[in-house]
């Protein structure tokens, strides 16, 4: 810029320069440009020739991208100047013609949108893949009875492919989300310049075709100013981290000795440097722990943002590297939640034994009670003090005697004790979403199909 | 509950106790009793005289509390023991049938995604009143020049019309991000029970028809689990708030003396306690604040759901406060918003003597030099030399000789003075989007019918 | 303020009043009046009975507040507003000379300095008696083996004293923190005025010294800005609030029917609304959700700061109810721990049980073979090969012969079989700070001592 | 670790190798490891040549990463796992003696415990020199009038070096915060084992000294589950990120055109790509923004925590990326604050012209009535009824008749007009902390006196 005459200083270079990271944008940018000088050559800025020198110089440097041979100069602020700089060395002096009509405000708002648009596309893929184990294994263990817990007590008896599929349902409104997110970043920034429009009437329909975006934005001092879609991207990210985690932390729970409930398979689990027995499921934590940073790395965006003044301002440069870690550790944990799962086991046996807890089987008590007519919350008063007075006399449920039963109520006969089977409750549970049999049937059916749309829809 | 034989701890109840704050779902968990006891009738578990007795008795306790004449007992834990309570009192022993086939958790589910719902309604409304004015402004402003910012220093002209449409159109994100926020909390928790589902099979699709529901949960664990609905309204809510707090900071610097763009209306200012010469733009500076609050009620809930195991636990009691909060200080801020606006006052002549600043003509100086022939980067640093020559002249650019415009291109003739005012640079932004008159009618149009298309989508 | 021509618009009121939430600094706001006024008559502004009747009508001010009496009117837009126009009514026009050499804005930082300096003594104090639980209850169970864990898996025995002393530890350090940010708050802001200082001398050191502050603010436009005093507290309260979700998570997690470690008191438990038998740890779970709420109200704070211009701006009003929010949950939160504690009832057997598991001994082995010149991780190697095989051979460590142990290592003598008990492997962690009962004995006397600095420290 | 027989899988290896990160912790790791093993050898564990050749090795591991020559290879998992291996290499199977009585919770702990105690040692350097920075500015500029503001409003008049000591004064509590933070990380968790202690009764003390620790700590299971000392100083560095952010966001306004009351140096600024006039102020936005990211740092790790059961768990290893972002970052901050204030240059007419508002002399008019015997609140009236007349007169405070000011208040005579004048106003806040040039250059004093405090104490 030869309006300066003194150069950057190394610390302010250290803090400005952002190639370190942008240089992820690299391919969409220079998609960017192509698109961009195609639109430059009909609006005649450019000859044939020309367009055809840097059109074929961009390819150039795409290959070295790929290639992993591109060289980053000191000097290269960011990724837009280090292509422009490659650009023209191979393809000389027609390299400065590229930014014509054109501003690094919009060209980083359509980069950026490019890549927000892949990785929501990526994610929508890995969750499809992650439900997809889902359901397989809700179908392997779907009459595996185990206890279903609130407050981390257990509550009533549910099957095991019924809780899974609770996940994969969490997972689909994470596709739905992504699926929103990338049409949210649907509208092409490129062809606002700076932020007050060009000077050339550029034909961005043609160039937002050409990048795949739906539409053009209608606005371009908002074209320069935004970055929903990364915000978009942000929260999706976040949600869906906190569903892996809560997935995660099950694992966690269920594999300690005391549940005993599965064992995450040896390829997912560390030892420990000191202690020779141990095997750790390190995979499940660090899912449960990204959740906080995946939510950080939104807040850091929407901080950003807070107060500032529409136009460009370098503030928004700390979008990049939050959407990258973000957008790493999602996929990193998404992936890794499917192998976690690949390999897991269930502990049939530990599972049955937690489910036969008896106690479990209250509510169906209760539910009985009401079937003769007792009010509800009467019921439930006759339950409790059922439960109280067997946890007193040490006894189970099943081990009062009718004599004592009908202390409690008269309603209480021999039914009572047919009712306390898990079996018997699980298979009650027949209500829409419910997890008797013919219910998870139905489930697992519909979520067949409902993993299907997602893949039509790719 | 007569399984426990000590009351709970004053602290405990202190802490445990939520009807403080859950009373505002009241309404909504009338109409989800009122619907569930239809689904008890049609199941046989009430008889029509039983029915009969709690709709009178439900329809009773709602009048009371619309006509603020419902008293909350200290015994009340929360809002739906309140109800039960005192629709006991009125209905007598029927009461206790209401709670057949239900429990708090997918109670609670339901009436506060009812509450979503209607939260995401009454956004939609305010960001399209907010809209609107922003949209009059816009028109009556369409052919004020002004100096378009990025990086907070002047770039090029634009129209004060352009720049509040920027603001225009990130609203119309937040109207459709709260409408995917509606949709996604259309699925009818009710009929999950505790987490199992029921033994009763009772018609949900009913249930959901008569509130609004679009479809019923798949799966009850997932039911009583899930907050996905509050979290898209809360990070919607964080996105609204971030967009309405760039506005109000843009008010605020616009009002300074320095820029003296605007003066807010007196009606939305504050005085001094101590300096009797100040009008401060307060409701600005507290729209502009109340973004970092409603962020934070999103991470609140984030962090609350993060590796929680599913099922519902006592933990998502904390989704309630934080909604409110968030919902709470949004409307009032969107309202403000409006408001604020609704009196403001731009200074025409403050605002075209900062526009007619020539250096933010440059970049139209460097496209005419690109006209000739010169390749843009040439161009621009042609143009940021006579920037700095100008500078260190202490001339205009509009006061630069010929032969002082040879020595840097020959390519500068008389039409370079032609150039250098701001009506001229602000008509040749004619691209898509630009700041030209033209397109500034054309975008009008536009955010005319667009909105029109929210009101009809209500 | 006859500055404006136009009273404030409703909207505009809802937003901007404070008087909602900033009444509850009316005593510390009466403190620093009565100060404040001290110091005006020393600089000669009031005269003897001038103070007389001010503070005579202040004094009154601060009985109405409390003794519930005094009446908040629709029009006091703050409570310093709302105590000047009291006062004014009962002490005449005299009320309106208080306001001299003074502004809100230096007003309102010594009202909050005031405040978090109690707040800092009531979170001492309540950290201090959680902390005094801990070691009753630590030195009730200092000899209970117990499981230790990492990655909640079983890793090696420990007491449950000394587990119980962790946290205890880990309050001390909170204690500390809430004295450095009551330190923090030690600079007197009265007598900065708007932000340049006053046209009036006022001894500050007195006011200091009067209202308990060490020193006065160095400079006026810092005194009005800073609420890092607050932030201070914040900060404090986040860890602290950290520090009471992993004790109430631990004991959410022992209340499980798997690990059936502890139960909590009755009284610090609910019930289900639809399964009878359900005791729900209720109050472990709100302790841990809450962690996030603080974190988040300390988020708000720093976001509201972020980038704010010096001198007041209105942003900072939402400093206050961020700060009552996590002050009244924090406090909450310890109230809510230490009851919890009371009444908990651990289960000496089922920890037994758990401690008795051989696998959580591998470490001892390993020693076992150092100590006779195997290096460390060849060692670990060998019994990581021992537990692999007593795994698969479904045998207990104990249980293997002397053949099988020769063919891991011929060190493996009858010591081994020694090595395999609890008691034995507790007792010899006796390096500093280790879990054998000597330490725990001397860890003992350190934490009382140092419970006793805190109180003396008061 | 034999106990596995299956490899980790490469999508598990990925998520669960920290040496990509950890490797900064190299020199503390291997500075522990030495103590350690000084520590073996008094305990017996080791002979003299043993240790010799384990501190020789050691040695050279750390030369070899001195000078970059340290070889990571893709199976080392982490940086204590690199080290290890590298020191066998080198120093022959004695180096599988150096993890006796260790572990790698208490070893990882102990590395980043001295992590933090440098990074507070660097923080407290760099927050001191831009103290230093601040201090030479603000003499220098020390008489130099300036509004000071309020809201973004007009206030009262300041001097430019009152207004930058206030920024010294917030940078002095940093400084408070790192050093409390440095003491807060002091206490040597080495000794602690896996989490239950050692077998062995090693001198902890000794190791304590060795690596400039304070104390040990009291509780193992606390050692290895602790990690208040990064929050300490993720709080510290947030709140210190943020007192930058507010220096720079000054910048940033007082950089705009209509503001030209500063000019950052070139070597801290960045043109444009498209517009060849830009000289933007990059520096300082990058400052303003990254305080939200740094925040979000500390929000990491508070989530990370929030709930998780005592004892080493695998999520705690997100401690570190949040750690080493927040410090790279702020330290780039404030090196960078230091250097954008090293070429900044001040316009003394644009501060002179803006502070000659004579509406900015209000307070001192109201003061007036006040000294002649008004109540405060009546005078601030009148005046504010003066300068409502004088805005709708057009006319300047000073340009009134005396016939005008009596119809205000016949208080009003002659020394009215003297009082409009800055100078006047400014020398006329004497009260401690005030802006007068006494006051200030007291100030000055005592702020030297304060930074050689902070030079003494490191």
């Amino acid at each position: 810029m030869s309006r300066f005459s003194e150069p950057p200083d190394p610390v302010f270079r250290r803090l400005n320069a952002s190639v370190d990271f942008d240089r992820r944008l690299a391919l969409h940018d220079i998609a960017g440009s192509r698109a961009h000088a195609q639109a430059l050559r009909t609006a005649g800025v450019l000859d044939d020739d020309e367009l055809a020198r840097l059109d074929d110089g961009l390819g150039a440097v795409a290959r070295e991208l790929e290639e992993g041979e591109f060289r980053f100069e000191p000097d290269d602020e960011d990724v837009h100047m280090a292509i422009e700089r490659r650009l023209t060395e191979i393809a000389g002096p027609v390299g400065g013609k590229l930014h014509t009509g054109r501003s690094r405000n919009d060209q980083v708002a359509t980069d950026t949108a490019l890549y927000v648009r892949e990785r929501c596309e990526v994610a929508i893929g890995l969750v499809r893949a992650l439900m997809g184990r889902l359901l397989d294994l809700a179908e392997r263990h779907s009459d595996w009875p185990m206890p279903g817990y609130t407050h981390m007590q257990r509550a009533q008896p549910v099957y095991l492919g019924h809780h899974l599929l609770a996940h994969f349902w969490m997972l689909a409104r994470d596709a739905r989300r992504f699926s929103v997110a990338r049409e949210g970043a649907g509208e092409l920034p490129l062809g606002s310049g700076a932020l007050a429009g060009l000077n050339w009437e550029l034909d961005r329909d043609a160039v937002a075709r050409e990048l795949g975006f739906e539409s053009v934005s209608a606005n371009s001092i908002d074209a320069v100013s935004n970055r929903d879609f990364v915000l978009d991207y942000l929260a999706a990210a976040a949600i869906c981290a906190v569903h892996l985690s809560r997935l995660a932390g099950e694992i966690v729970l269920w594999s300690s000795d005391e549940f005993g409930f599965c064992v995450p398979g040896e390829e997912f689990s560390s030892g420990s440097s000191i202690m020779p027995q141990k095997k750790n499921p390190d995979a499940a934590e660090l899912i449960r722990a990204k959740a906080a940073r995946i939510a950080a790395d939104g807040d850091t965006l929407l901080g950003v943002l807070r107060g500032l003044p529409l136009g460009y301002s370098k503030d928004m440069q700390e979008d990049k590297e939050a959407l990258f870690d973000a957008a790493d550790n999602l996929e990193l944990c998404l992936e890794a939640a499917d192998g976690m799962l690949r390999g897991i086991e269930f502990d049939r046996e530990r599972l049955a034994e937690a489910a036969a807890d008896e106690l479990m089987l209250a509510t169906d008590l209760a539910d009985l009670l009401v079937s003769r007519g007792m009010p509800f919350r009467e019921a439930h008063g006759v339950v409790g003090g059922l439960v109280r007075h067997s946890l007193e006399r040490g006894a189970r449920l099943s081990e009062l005697s009718r004599d004592e039963l009908a202390s409690f109520s008269e309603l209480l006969d021999d039914d009572y004790y047919e009712l306390l089977s898990a079996e018997r409750s699980l298979e009650s549970k027949r209500s829409a979403g419910g997890t008797a049999s013919v219910r998870v049937r139905e489930q697992l059916e519909v979520a067949r199909a409902a993993l299907r749309g997602i893949e039509a829809a790719r």
